[in-house]
C-alpha cells in the first residue's frame, strides 16, 4: 500500500507523537504518504470528538477512493460507540482497504471481519511511537504495508489467525460485532489488569467460543498487585479456562501492550 | 426461614465478621439460627478454599435438610469457577431454600434463577458488618429472614425483578448460567469501576438484552478518578446506552455496595 489515513476511533493522540511518525516515514520510507486525519487531535472528554466526529472522520478515511489502508492512531477506549454505525455506512471503497491497529480499535476489526470489509490486520499504531523502542514497533508497520513480511508475528502456522485484547474481545463476544473464529487460531494479550480480572474475563470468553483451533497468549503486561496473590499467573489461568473448557492452548504469541507486539493479519492473509 | 447455612464460594470472610453478625442475630433474631459453615474462613490464594473445597462447602449447604436459606459470606470473584458444576449438583433440597447474596455471588443468584432451583435473593451479605452502618444492612436480611418486608427495595412494582453488580452481569450474558430476563425490571449496580469501564460494560449488556421492562440504576460507588474526565456521569452512561439500544430507562434504585443496598427477590417473590 502507499496512501495510508490515519484517524481516532477511540480516543486523541497527542501531535508530537504524528510529528513524530510522519518524520520517521518520510525519512525511511519515502514510498509511504501518510494523512493523518485532523479528527485525531479532537478532545472531547474521554474521546477524540464526540462519536458523530469520530464516525464521520472513520467514514472519511474508509470510504475515500485515493487511500490504499485506514491506520487507526490509538486506541483507549470507544470504537465500539461508532462501530454498528461505520459498518452500516462502510461503501465499496472501504471493502478494499485494509484495516490496522489494535487494543480498542480490536472492536472495529471484529467488526470489519464480520461483515467481511476490506482486510483487518492486528498492528502496532501511530500512538506506539512513545513507547521505549517504538520506533521499531512503527517501523515493522510502515515495512509491512511497503511489503516487507518482517514483522509478522512469527509463530503464524498457516491457519487463519485473529489476535485481539483480551478485555476487547470479551465485550464483542455474543454481539453483532462478533466474527465467527471457527477453525482459527485466536491470539489474546492483556495490560492493566488483575489476575482475578483476567481470569473473569477468561471466564466470559471460553463460554463464547466455538471451535477455535486454539488460543495462543501473548503480553500481559502492568498486572496490578492485588491486596492477595491470586495464585495463578497469566500463562496458568488461560491454561486453567482452555482446559476447562476443551480449547487448545498453543503457547505464546509476540502481540502485547508493548513495542514487540507484532503484525497479525486476520484470517488467512499472512 | 429459621436455619440459614453461611458459605463463601468466592472469597474468604474474616472470623471476626462472622462472630459480629452471629452476636448481632442471638441478640435481636433470637428466631434465626446462623450456621457458618468453617469454609467461609479458608484462604487459598484469592479465593476461600480451591474450586473443590467451595463447591463442597457450597453443596452441602444447599443440599442439607435442615436448612432453609444458603446466605453467601461474600462476594470478590470466584463464584462463576464453580456455578456450572453446583447446579449440576443441586438436590430437590437444595430447590426448597432461598439463597441470598450479591456482587459476584449475583453469578449464582443467576445461574439458579436460569436453572429454577430454589429462590435466588439479592440482598447484603455478612461482610457488610464491617461498612459504616452495616449492621443496619445485615438487621435487613435478617429481618426479612424473619417475614419482615421492611429491608425490600422499595420500588419494586410487582413486575418481575431482578438485580445485579453491572460487571457480575456482563460477564454472565450469554453464557450456560445467563437467565432469561424478558419483562423483568433489572436493576444493577457498579463498584469501583471507570466510567469508561461502565460505558464499555453497557455496551456489552445491552448488546446482550432482549425484551427486559427497563432498567434501573442502584448506586455506581467509589469510582476512579481517571487521566481526563469521561464527559457523562454513570447514570448518563446508563441512559445513552438504554436510549441506543431502546430499553425503557426507570430511574434510580437502592441497591450498591454499601449499607443502603436493599433486598431484591428475584421474579415475583417480593
Amino acid at each position: 500500500m502507499r496512501k495510508v489515513a490515519v484517524c481516532a476511533p477511540a480516543t486523541p493522540l497527542k501531535r508530537e507523537y504524528a510529528e513524530a511518525v510522519t518524520a520517521l516515514a518520510a525519512k525511511d520510507f519515502p514510498e509511504i504518504e501518510l494523512y493523518f486525519h485532523d479528527q485525531c487531535f479532537v478532545e472531547e472528554g474521554h474521546f477524540a470528538g464526540s462519536d458523530k466526529v469520530r464516525l464521520d472522520a472513520l467514514l472519511e478515511c474508509a470510504n475515500a477512493p485515493e487511500f490504499d489502508a485506514v491506520w487507526f492512531a490509538k486506541g483507549g477506549y470507544g470504537s465500539n460507540r461508532i462501530a454498528t454505525d461505520f459498518l452500516g455506512k462502510a461503501s465499496a471503497e472501504a471493502g478494499r482497504k485494509t484495516y490496522l491497529g489494535y487494543s480498542d480499535c480490536g472492536t472495529l476489526l471484529g467488526g470489519l471481519y464480520r461483515a467481511r470489509i476490506g482486510h483487518p490486520v492486528h498492528a502496532p499504531m501511530p500512538v506506539d511511537i512513545k513507547r521505549d523502542g517504538g520506533d521499531e514497533a512503527v517501523r515493522r508497520v510502515l515495512g509491512w504495508m511497503g511489503g516487507d513480511a518482517e514483522g509478522l508475528e512469527q509463530g503464524l502456522t498457516g491457519r487463519p489467525a485473529a489476535a485481539f485484547n483480551l478485555y476487547t474481545l470479551a465485550m464483542l463476544v455474543g454481539t453483532r460485532l462478533m466474527p465467527a473464529l471457527d477453525g482459527h487460531e485466536l491470539l489474546i494479550e492483556e495490560v492493566g489488569e488483575y489476575e482475578y480480572a483476567i481470569d473473569r474475563l477468561m471466564f466470559h470468553l471460553v463460554e463464547h467460543l466455538h471451535d477455535v483451533a486454539g488460543i495462543r497468549l501473548g503480553e500481559v503486561t502492568a498486572v496490578p498487585e492485588n491486596d492477595r496473590p491470586f495464585g495463578a499467573d497469566a500463562e496458568q489461568i488461560v491454561q486453567y479456562w482452555c482446559e476447562k473448557s476443551g480449547i487448545t492452548y498453543l503457547g505464546r504469541a509476540a502481540i502485547g501492550h508493548s513495542s514487540a507486539n507484532r503484525i497479525v493479519p486476520f484470517g488467512l492473509e499472512a
